[in-house]
């Protein structure tokens, strides 16, 4: 029997590393001699049957792919149901499979992909299709169980915890007839990872971030001000870091709650203004704000090397694991120890990984609710170390990101048509 | 006669490069064997007679100031008004120089300072105290006259341009059941030049920014709206860049024009989140919007060599000039050609710089008004060439930004209270 084809698919939002594993996913299976297919826009462009042949992509192209953010094929927010609710899905999903001869399906998300991935092995082995699927971790969220740490993490925590330097290195230089209130919104809906890594941007007391607010506290107005007022008066600035993820005691988004115009609508803006507006109004403080958004996560200049190194070494690893015949795991980081900063990679069952968010434990928060502890950055500083710019043209001043020239594998099935899409 | 000391105090906001700026201004002073003082948050300092003194500055501390974003000695929004309306502080100022033997002043700011320097000059003859005024340029806004570019900018241009690129990429990944629209708010009140740099992102037909919208150029909803469907329906996605200072047809700016809430508030929010709302109202796709603030202006990581090497060259020939004798100059950059890219700095009397606001030509942007034309690719590209990346800590993971023990020179004169600061 043929080894088979492996098709690799990238799910949710993308990262400045995930490409990184697409590279290893296409030099592995190069060296290993199976054919490798990525799905177009994820799972969504798999159920079309709109499969990027990558047999004959150029190497250099490919070695691109390692040092370029977002993702090289697309991406998707599509969530596949139950079994029974989604048959036709995941039917289809076989039938694609089985017409290109794809027996290793490599997911590359986060806990929605992970689900998925064991719906897709179940449904494999009730038609009796042999095929591997391995589950490769991704997230800027960090928020995976059992592993370490999620690839692409790493990279928004340095560009994340840099920015909170400088921007703060600029507000104490002004701030003695200007701004002194500071505030920066970051990722994490549902968890504050993000924002507990903004606290390695100072080592000494009083060095910024002064406020950080997580999305596992509860927002309490009153302390927060004081805080603030603390800090200026003492400091003569402030620097907050806010989680968009932020609930008041009502746990309610604290971005939502209370700011609607008298129509109704939700108002512009994100949790960051809210909080720099609140300051302005209940301390009469001049204050700037910063929601860097995307940029955060697809800041591949600023990318953290071991970052790059373990999405690069879960790609490698999760063909292997195919390779070898593994089905329902996925490659975890384990960390071995902090000092010196050492790991290595385990499969661990996707069953453990599925619909699990891992919280940021309480322990990594100082007890006034506003930091993080020593703890936290023993665990987060060994994630944003190194460098791993990428190489710059030197006419334009800009980063060589890869420009891929991709071809659709030929359909061998007749056209399926996603409604609910 | 000695030479006299030498006061160097930055002026408005500060930038990523304009320690380099300082660096070179104390290090200069120190080959010429010049004393050299720095005011304490800028003119104000220098008025209440708070000057850091740098003789005995540590090297590698003066050094690392090449790579420091932020304002080491503080700066400030304080201007001076007319000679007659603000003498007591003008007459203050000439005190203070006088009792620390200031024969040499370096005002490193825009316009404001400039036409602040020419009329320290002027009091300085008044007085019959003798010193050589040097006004130094910086700012991102790059709208000082006379100067090919202004010291600052060439690294706001290439954050933007680098951020437009990597978050593009995220958006092309995500486009096709996710974000269709993202949104990027840039600096520039008063002029389009750091929202014309977005444009180096893209070099090829549909690269974005797929739109840009300057200050220069009255917001003209239809276009802006037809523009961004129709890039949406042939790309896929729209990256749209927008200048803080975009205003009306009426001349309002876009961010205040009918952004207020039923209680009159302003609304939470700049333009960035405006037009992304407008774009979510009237076409209906899924927006993400990014402010970068702070960020873009701090971001001494992605700081263009270039730049970098222009702020060091005119803290330098500042030096220069004032121990040659002039007086009521600036060093002014020369570009003598653009392929190859050649400068030189030659000195400018302040009178062509104070108060004059250099707008981005016209024949910068297309003719639709939302794109930038090869005349503007060929000037702005050179001034992002290069990375100029400055040294990381290992353990750390972050740029070793220095870090200066400041001391303030003993006081000579009465205290002096600004009571209008």
């Amino acid at each position: 029997m043929s080894q088979g084809n492996l098709l690799y698919a990238q799910s949710g939002g993308v990262t400045a590393v995930i490409n990184a594993t697409a590279c290893a996913v296409i030099q592995t299976c190069r060296r290993r001699k199976v054919g490798v297919f990525a799905a177009r826009n994820g799972i969504i462009g798999a159920l079309r049957e709109e499969l990027f042949d990558l047999s004959g992509l150029e190497a250099a192209g490919t070695a691109a792919l390692r040092h370029t953010p977002g993702g090289a094929f697309g991406s998707c927010r599509f969530k596949l149901k139950s079994l029974d609710a989604d048959r036709a899905h995941y039917e289809r999903l076989i039938a694609v499979l089985r017409a290109h001869d794809i027996r290793h399906f490599l997911y590359n998300g986060g806990n929605d992909s992970a689900d998925t991935s064991l719906k897709i092995a179940q449904i494999a082995r009730a038609l009796r299709f042999p095929l591997n699927v391995i589950g490769v971790p991704k997230t800027v969220d960090n928020d995976l169980p059992v592993t370490d740490s999620c690839p692409g993490f790493g990279s928004v925590a340095k560009y994340t915890a840099v920015s909170v330097l400088e921007a703060s290195l600029d507000v104490a230089a002004m701030h003695e007839s200007s701004t002194k209130v500071f505030v920066m919104e970051v990722m994490g809906r549902h968890a504050g990872w993000i924002a507990a890594a903004a606290g390695l941007a100072g080592t000494r007391a009083d060095d910024p971030p002064h406020v950080i607010l997580f999305p596992e506290i509860a927002f309490d107005e009153a302390a927060f001000l004081a805080r603030v007022k603390a800090t200026v008066e003492r400091v003569g600035w402030c620097t907050v870091v806010v989680s968009e993820g932020v609930k008041n005691a009502d746990g309610r988004f604290l971005a939502e709650a209370g700011t609607t115009d008298a129509f109704g609508h939700a108002q512009l803006g994100g949790v960051g203004p809210f909080i720099a507006q609140l300051v302005k109004t209940r301390l009469g403080y001049k204050f700037h704000w910063a929601v860097p958004d995307y940029l955060q996560r697809s800041a591949r200049h600023i990318a953290s090397k071991v970052d790059a190194e373990q999405a690069f070494a879960v790609g490698k690893a999760a063909v292997e694991y195919a390779l070898a015949g593994r089905n329902g795991v996925m490659p975890a980081i384990k960390r071995v120890s902090s000092t010196p900063f050492k790991w290595k990679l385990v499969p661990v069952p996707l069953t453990t990984i599925a619909n699990v968010e891992k919280k940021l434990p309480r322990s990594y928060i100082t007890a006034d609710g506003f930091g993080i502890t020593p703890a936290a950055r023993r665990y987060f500083e060994p994630l944003i170390r190194g460098e791993d710019t990428p190489p710059y043209n030197a006419k334009s001043g800009l980063p060589e990101y890869a420009t891929l020239k991709l071809k659709l594998a030929r359909k061998k099935l007749p056209a399926y048509r996603i409604a609910d899409k």
